[in-house]
């Protein structure tokens, strides 16, 4: 928990998480450091633990941020698209979903690598992803209204993982298992095949 | 490079790399720490970069070995089924993909997390998960002979990034987006859609 708040050390918060996000979306989270934090915001090295209990709850707020960018970042891929296929909707969610990766690879990254409380203190972050997923079960409802709530949103959870991965592993130069200039196209394929009518999970 | 091989260098190596996969398989990239490994090895700090460029170098080659590890107990995971259904065989790779990164969560977060040469000297990365795609590639080619092979190679490591996905997203506690209860049955019906004979990827 951060310390109570006075209207000095809400500025004081609000600085050292605009330098910090800043600080992240330029070099992920091995750049989030409290010295450079601090000079950055112009404060004493030990400020920055008046307002927040560590770095670590630092970067959770950022990736907080970084959810929502994403869920933003989502929705506007599909305005004014209401009366388009599901389908072709899901995949559009997707593609978006891959232009965030490119865009903003280090936050991105940070999301998925740290930055969140350890398992034991975890309640509620089951959902962190949710505003994302709920985007997705929104489409699979108008395809298919035979199914439960609970199996459009299992169904959409499954499918936002899947698309997850192919990004994960064709975004990471390291490692790809994905040919980048494959992945847009495979992207369409893989949820084109899970959405389809006939043939849905 | 490894710097010219004399037999005790190749002792110290090996020694190192035994000591370096131990700690890898306990906490994790983090625990790989140079003082560490020269206390455990029982040779002098400096040593190490007698026979390793920099521990980078060292988790490349558990990387290695971890890869390996994994085509080992997934090939495992399908002996003796030869005559089964390829698309049954595809899942229960799958499911042995999710095995392994059960009881190895450290091997395999490693793996995917860092230790691999940067972007531009990644040559030869590109297929570093051949060695996995490739026997979900080989079943995909029993289930259906009528595409290419560069198209059945395609859509195995499209199929694999899915269930990687999947697990990526279900096995992290920090940001499940997967019900880990769900996963084995979520893994299944995606991998069964996604090699159905009759609306195949």
């Amino acid at each position: 928990m951060s310390p109570k708040s006075t209207p000095k050390k809400d500025a004081l918060r609000a600085k050292l998480l605009e330098v910090a996000e800043a600080e992240i979306e330029n070099g992920g989270i091995v750049a989030l450091r409290a010295r450079d934090l601090a000079n950055e915001a112009g404060c004493a090295l030990g400020a920055i633990y008046t307002v927040f209990g560590d770095l670590g709850e630092i970067a959770i707020e950022i990736n907080r941020r970084t959810m929502l960018q994403i869920a933003d970042h989502l929705r506007g891929s599909i305005e004014g698209m209401e009366n388009e296929d599901p389908g072709d909707m899901i995949i559009t969610l997707a593609q978006a979903y891959r232009s965030y990766a490119e865009d903003q690879p280090q936050r991105w990254r940070t999301l998925f690598s740290i930055g969140l409380p350890p398992a034991d203190s975890a309640e509620g972050f089951y959902d962190a992803l949710a505003p994302i997923t709920n985007l997705f079960a929104e489409q699979l409802d108008r395809l298919t209204r035979l199914s439960t709530t609970s199996e459009r949103n299992r169904n959409a959870r499954a499918i936002f993982s899947c698309v997850h991965g192919m990004i994960s592993l064709g975004e990471e130069p390291r490692l790809s298992a994905m040919d980048p200039r494959d992945l847009d196209r495979m992207i369409s394929r893989v949820v084109g095949t899970l959405c389809d009518k006939d043939q849905k999970l």
